[in-house]
């Protein structure tokens, strides 16, 4: 059976709900750059609580888009890197990201708008 | 101050809840071929509840995506269609819905694996 976003019980949904979510975007992207320590990431995405954190990059290693390599250092240290698979989703999360900061401005103008009204 | 997604209280990230959620991807995406009724939009896409989908709309509607025309006929009509906004994010999010359903095999393969391990 084809993939389809439109049907009731269709994996895509959940697939979307993993590369359309805030911290998977920011996490990805983080990424792009090259392997992070997991103290670099939370460093990087401000606001991001150790709990989400561990939480998204749980989610985006169980669903193959990224990789977790613990080493047997002291202290331990935890790297995560992207796969090939989360490469692919590189352009389409920095669309998302540009498209974000580029019309925050007229988001926030028709929000205004509306609360108006 | 430009808009950062890292930044902590940075308006984009709740551009991007908004433009990443399941529901107002399907539901711009449903839009793309035209204005469509309420109704309809219930229709394709299978399984939104209607609280659900009127919170969505009501959402899009408030960020400036999509227009709501309501028409006093018997029984009373109401219209939503995009916005020069939302038709700006047609490719993208068209993009988002291919790679989720492009890449469904391999999310559920690469569960599978870390799920038995």
């Amino acid at each position: 059976m084809e993939a389809d976003l439109y049907a009731r019980d269709c994996g895509s949904r959940q697939v979307l709900d993993r590369i359309g979510d805030r911290w998977s975007v920011l996490v990805v992207l983080t990424l792009a750059s090259g392997t992070k320590r997991y103290g670099e990431l939370a460093q990087r995405i401000e606001g991001v609580s150790q709990k989400m954190l561990t939480q998204t990059l749980r989610g985006l290693e169980r669903d193959g888009l990224v990789t977790r390599a613990a080493h047997a250092t002291v202290p331990p240290r935890v790297d995560y890197a992207l796969t090939a698979l989360g490469r692919s989703l590189l352009d389409l999360l920095s669309g998302l990201e540009s498209w974000a900061t580029t019309h925050l401005g007229e988001v926030e103008a028709a929000r205004a708008r509306y609360d108006t009204r």
